[in-house]
């Protein structure tokens, strides 16, 4: 079956411990790598996490924190060692563009490796990237500072052929695909055969948000209404609402309100402060809210299929 | 005993592996620690071998490669966090300093942790740090881009006092320092007693020369002759022996003979190519020239008292 699948590569805030990595995420589409984030340390753990580096063509910084993006100049000098030829796009902020480029014309002038910049501006929806299979859209977070989401989804998919009925009205092999994509067929007699005789429902269309760093707000669930599965930054516990407020950052109880709202079947948090020695507390406290709650942890993969 | 210890925090080059992170030294004289270069991840490296930020006060880096100065965005941004009044010195060369302080400008702007940089210039040779007890200096390398090394040394210690000696002449307390500092004692009745009658010679001094990344030049062993330990790069073994001097590198070997001729009492060999999956070879390399070699490996912490 088609693959689906989140890798987390780090899930903690502000700088590195000694549990958990700054953050980034690895999307991987039909073995397409998608990275969101890229936190120092983050070559060593896509490198740790059997990752291939030649597969990766897109990174996408939420926003221009240091503990969100210190590891791109590592990655890309990596990468244009690695493919001399290849390329990769980064999504991100104006400044963070300007910033960045600013070190690998410098650090990697000597590579022909391509580095290109797709500007994000504050605030926007767009679809930032497409194919065959996937879109993924970028839409606002509420930060304190400027920060974008991401939504990946996977795009319909044909319906299938049932196989018996296709025979019995002798659909010509030239027209499957068609009927695959929901037409009705037209026998010779002239008689229509409505697709649903044709065809079953295809399976359904997984979908990834990604809502980091942000803190509690029903635009989000708005904007991602309807995913699968929704990644929430649960930076502290209900005792720390307060400040998570002043931060720009969430509890674990507001993530799980977030996904409720969006109408999420499954959650996952991370993002958590380094203050927690274990995140049960995050965890108890989300799942008061929401039923299906995964745990960000280095080296975790879950699996949208 | 006063410390004078070498920690190695990354000892790969290019690009950090699952056996060795990038370059990354820490010196510790009497508690104030330097660093020497900063890879990516030299701050989860510093946390992991149990060292305090607020002891560190200088960062020498030796060349604007990316695999010996990318740790430095994370470093500086969670100094600022942990000591918000804080400040630290980088030793950098001009352009290191100018893409270094437009990121930190950016990232740190709303911290009053203050980085002070200073300049080093293409092959200079200066004293850029001293205290009561130890001077820093720095000399040219030859890699394929400027590159400077360095030199710990510790200042003269005071000479040992013989406690009888000085009883017998009745040497007032007043004079003691100027006795430790090698005076002759002049006695009430005009008899000069000679230092050597009061003291014995103090403990030596040590010293450390940090000398990565470079290619084999006798130079080098000039500029850091009578250094009791010497850290010399050894990217590649014999077989690699043009390949290094292209790219500007040292075999084990030749690491060996540096040491050798600049008399050194110890050698450390480091920034090992990622194409070794043991370095036994370099280690038998090097020993066959020069008789102290040591491996460096992340984690090694070497006394030189």
């Amino acid at each position: 079956m088609a693959k689906f699948q989140i890798d987390i590569l780090g899930c903690g805030s502000a700088t590195p411990t000694a549990r958990h990595q700054p953050s980034c995420q690895v999307v991987n589409f039909r073995d397409k790598l998608f990275m969101i984030d890229c936190g120092e340390g983050a070559q060593s753990q896509f490198r740790r996490m059997g990752l291939k580096f030649s597969r990766l063509n897109h990174v996408f910084i939420s926003h221009l924190h240091g503990d969100h993006l210190f590891g791109l100049p590592g990655l890309l000098s990596t990468m244009a060692l690695h493919e001399i030829s290849g390329s990769v796009t980064v999504h991100i902020f104006r400044e963070g563009a300007r910033l960045l480029k600013e070190w690998m014309d410098f650090f990697n002038r000597n590579s022909p490796f391509e580095i290109i910049y797709d500007i994000i501006e504050e605030g926007e929806r767009r679809t930032v990237y497409e194919d065959s299979g996937l879109t993924v859209e970028t839409f606002p977070l509420y930060h304190r500072t400027p920060c974008n989401g991401f939504i990946f989804r996977e795009k319909p998919k044909p319906r299938h052929l049932r196989g018996d009925a296709v025979k019995f009205h002798g659909v010509p092999v030239a027209m499957l695909k068609s009927i695959k994509e929901g037409a009705d067929f037209v026998r010779e007699d002239g008689r229509v055969i409505p697709n649903a005789m044709l065809t079953s429902d295809p399976d359904p269309c997984m979908s990834y948000a990604y809502c980091s760093d942000t803190m509690m707000d029903s635009r989000v669930a708005e904007d991602i209404k309807g995913v699968d599965t929704v990644y929430h930054e649960a930076t502290y516990d209900d005792s720390m609402a307060e400040q998570a407020r002043e931060r720009g950052h969430s509890t674990a109880r507001q993530a799980a309100q977030i996904a409720l709202e969006a109408g999420a079947r499954r959650l996952i948090i991370g993002h958590f402060s380094k203050r927690y020695n274990s995140e049960e507390l995050l965890f108890r406290e989300a799942s008061e809210v929401f039923p299906d709650v995964i745990l960000a942890n280095e080296g975790l993969k879950v699996d949208l299929e």
